[in-house]
């Protein structure tokens, strides 16, 4: 974990154990379905979004939304910040 | 698996497995991280999507798509199929 900013009561440790585990078997799974390497991986919940995306070649960021965001312009900001984080990595 | 349409060298079983995978993973991501139960899950490749959708209480649509489609197409075709599927079974 570099950074987060997280809603109180949620767990740092947490959310970077899921991330890694997701991470890890979304890679396998895009091998494995000859879907390439890995940009992104979102889960959709009915009480939210968490959204994964690779940022330069060693860092990863991990957002979470609430279920009425706006995919498209979350995407945007997501696109947005991680080009940002992968100049500073 | 229920019934499948795949591309030549796809392999039926292999798609089960990673879908079996992802939506247990994703299901615990989605208890731990608060998100509710799972609605979708998207792995976006540099190949394509593989995106996974729950049809009713007891089946899953998996559909995988070439990398130029259309997101917000898609999504609308998979809820229109995951409706229409709800209802046979």
């Amino acid at each position: 974990m570099i950074a987060s900013a997280l809603p109180t009561g949620v767990d740092e440790d947490r959310v970077g154990a899921m991330s890694a585990a997701l991470l890890s078997l979304g890679d396998r799974a895009g091998r494995e379905l000859a879907r390439g390497s890995i940009d992104r991986i979102m889960i959709q919940g009915e009480k939210g979004y968490v959204i994964m995306t690779s940022s330069g070649e060693e860092a990863v960021l991990t957002i979470m939304a609430k279920p009425n965001a706006k995919l498209g312009l979350i995407f945007l900001d997501i696109k947005r910040a991680s080009e940002a984080l992968a100049k500073l990595i």
